[in-house]
């Protein structure tokens, strides 16, 4: 579970009760009632959804559970723990050759790190393999990019929908002035109209931007560990020293990742490292 | 029939019908006719598709029907029959040889599956064939892009054309404000106003960006469709092995595309393949 | 003549000076008048101007007539033509050698075309040559970006003057409000105030944004014959199959140009092709 | 320290404070009061704050200290003193070999340098380390962009919050002239709201892009040392002329750079080089 | 002394004035004033200028004059003039040798061309010589991008800094609102509020935006030259034919450049040409 987005969101809503309900008389509650209009509500967020769906086809919409998950679920993966792995496998290669790696890859859970290390067991060159890897990740970042736009359309959507709902109080507003005169309905269409540009702001600024970034981020990460274990399988294939695809993939991590994260369960690695 | 932009569309009218004629009084179905007005619909209307008549040829304008299509039409292509298709060719070039292939190549539908095998029967070299296949994508691309400018010019011009109908009658009230005075005339136009933003607001977020989005996505399938072909029929001049093409065309599938799409047809591929 | 951007600008005219005059009592040419303000034009278009000038140098400005010749004047060429000619040109050097294409080269009416024959001609190596139209192509588009840049830096400009023009109304507007406090003079500052705003919007997306997209399509079109002709000299140049290079460059072409655009002419062409 | 920033800053609050106190009637500090309003600094701050909560994760944070002391100190590295360095050790590798700057290399401070050093002691070929280093700066420069994204997209939230809540201000403010139709609310509220765009528009143009500004130039800097070293060690790899390196490594350095910063301590390196 | 900046801005104030004091009533000069407000200035200049001071170190701005200088001073260099002494320096070294060109070199004012034949001189090969200018023009455009920045950030900052003195305008007439009611601060404090608007939209579209365009458009001519006389010494290295680089580098230029500006003082250049 990633914390942050929940204190985030919580956080958000209690900013804005906040600054709804305190006035110079006090704190009154009542006042959260003047922004909840089911009409208004189903006006932007309406609107929005309706338009993304004339834009985006039925299975865009599918993925959304899935990027939920994304947001609000924690990155279990330690990117040292890869590195590990193929500086072993490659020890294990200059061994016993690239024929050995077969079997172990077949027990790795991530599958693009099992899939890879099964190409570099066929007798594939190492220019194909570098055109198959170019062209999947190729593939990836075009159906990531597919995947963001949803949102980045939804960000520039609401806040024209909740103008367009305060077009539509204006209008009704400005017509009534005619017929009756009334500075009740004045006030009352006025704020109708405003909180359509309320809740449109907000859905941009709070749901549909962070939603973005956060997605990309995770898939910028998955799209690191994809080219780690690329740029560790084809230097397997290549039969670098393991030391030098060890110390090349301790590139791709940040400083404080490249130790372990937990020193006891790792140190049968670096024991065997010592042993080299 | 792509149902969602339908669906689409209808739940936007239904929203913005909702969102106008709900009050605090109840439902009101003559608040509606405060939101047509003749004249506001031709200059925000007829000031874009103008301003689009200055920016761009006739003959962008005929496009337009064959984009309706794009959208409203359904993608009938499985993108798994054609890598079933290359993998099938792959095996027939390697038991009797590139020109076997002729023969079948001109039964295909797809005019570029067609056309893309016929050139590697030819006798033509593989650095030659990918720059032939690299213009060829060149030069799609760039229509496909002059094609998309035409919605995102529409998006762009329509809010403005709103606003400069929203000037006209501002002015008009300012002016009309000196000589009569009279709060109707005020309100009236001030309505006018209003209702052409309204419509610039409405064409380009309901019209133009999801049309826009559609298109490009309908492009961007296609275009993957093509990338797939030129991809196998290279890999199939090279003589590369089949088996090793499925995989890597199946690189260009989502997750839940990389199967037949309906069993029962599909199997006799299938069985040939585990022939091999 | 392209009448497309003739047809446009004359109906946007009607369409702004039909919203204009149009009103619930009746058609009212009067009113006309309320949008035609010499003091604003010359803020606009006099502040748009002149900053353009302090922007880009003169002979910037030099470019202007050429470029209206550009978008009213109709593209003459066919591209089909430009194929048949050099699919001619590379029969006759496979016959007769490069030498002989010198003499036909000299009698076209084509710049471009003439001037990448010669250059065949000569005895550069294919490699220099490419390096050569890659340079040239480079310091055409080079050209064209800083020529597009001053009608988007137009198009930026008149809104902005617009906006700067409606604020020296409003201060006028609300200065004056203290010392007299007369409303005539209010209604009268405010009218001139959103003049120019609307000025400013209807340079900008009715002169500045059309032409720079006119612009910009007219040299793509040039850049696309460009390209065709380099990429079949550089195939004659390196001995390629006529054939293969009439279908090479039919790629260039969109559908519907893919045929002699008068069938009659033509027909010589055709014949000989056939006796090939 | 870079007082440049501190001044700035200094200078920016004491506009804005001359700007807020002068009026017509004198200075009047109690002016300073309409600005400061916890509730709405609360809004914004924390509204901007929070949406980056569930934008970024915990550990984007924890680099905003990291930042802060890039913005505030100076840049006490000389790059000429690099170039020096590299010369230097150019000529001893051909004196000596490349394995006797492995000694020297230890004593470095610079980890980039020491690092980059040691990795041409070792016998990896040229190529190979041309890819280390280019996965290493696409690395860096993949968590540069990254930690710059965070002040970009708090420059967009710090706006939006503010227009939010001006508009919980406005709605507040338009139902209660239902109520009570006092103007003095109206006034309180009307302020409470302008005051959150206000701060919205400061943080955003104050804070967020100076910042991301500097934090861009001080590490486009590390990155202009980072391949100036580059540059030389794969020049000495490769045994250019001491000379020609010092000479090619100056193309990196602006004009006033070109020269030691003090004369004094730099001399022997002068002297050394008249003796080569 | 380029007088299209000047014309350009004398115009610009002409025609501020001339919209300031042209009013219904006739001229009046004294409307001026309503426009000149030393604290707006102050808040917009000054918040722009600090906010600058922020975001760049002082040596930033240590280019402005020298910016100034590039923006007024005039061009004085022939391109035509580059090509010819290339084509004499490519002839010379057919007939002598590349050495022969040192002392020539030595002789020329401009520092880019000296520089560059005393390269081609040392007897470096063409492939470093490549990486060489790539780099110098490498490091040449990061400044110039860092250069630009500044003005880019200036004509964002100045309207937002323009706002935020609208803001801090508008707050305090809403609060002394509810203590005096007068309509007097109301107007006064209003008119102040939108100066600072009209200033910062000024500054950002009369100053800082031409500026960098001006700017822009000087770097990019010292580019040209610099991509010239490049390609010509690398020509000459290469020993091509002087009157094929001579053809090469005037594809560089535009079409009104590719003559002698002046016959008389080109003549020698031409008969020597001829003799050939």
């Amino acid at each position: 579970m990633e914390f942050s987005v929940l204190i985030g969101y919580i956080a958000i809503i209690l900013a804005l009760v906040f600054g709804i309900v305190f006035t110079d008389d006090g704190i009154s509650f009542a006042l959260i009632q003047n922004f909840i209009n089911g009409q208004s509500i189903f006006i932007t967020l309406g609107g929005t959804c309706f338009a993304l769906l004339a834009a985006f086809p039925f299975k865009t919409f599918k993925n959304v559970p899935k990027h939920f998950r994304l947001i609000f679920g924690r990155d279990q993966k330690d990117p040292y723990e890869y590195i590990e792995i193929i500086t072993d496998l490659s020890r294990e290669a200059r061994k016993k050759g690239l024929l050995s790696l077969e079997e172990k890859a077949l027990t790795f859970e991530d599958e693009f790190l099992k899939e890879s290390v099964l190409l570099i067991v066929d007798a594939i060159d190492s220019d194909k393999l570098k055109i198959w890897f170019d062209q999947k990740m190729a593939n990836i970042d075009r159906r990531t990019e597919e995947e963001l736009k949803f949102y980045q359309m939804g960000a520039a959507l609401a806040p024209a929908f909740g103008m367009i709902g305060t077009l539509i109080g204006l209008v009704n507003m400005l017509k009534a002035m005619n017929l009756d005169g009334g500075p009740e309905v004045l006030g009352e269409n006025m704020s109708v109209a405003l909180i359509t540009t309320f809740y449109g702001s907000l859905m941009a600024n709070c749901l549909f931007i962070p939603m973005a970034n956060k997605i990309e981020m995770a898939y910028d990460r998955e799209r690191l560990y994809k080219e780690l274990i690329i740029e560790g399988v084809i230097s397997i294939k290549e039969g670098e020293n393991p030391k030098f695809i060890h110390e090349k993939l301790l590139n791709f991590l940040e400083e404080n990742e490249k130790a372990p994260s937990s020193d006891g369960e790792r140190k049968g690695l670096f024991k065997r490292k010592s042993n080299e």
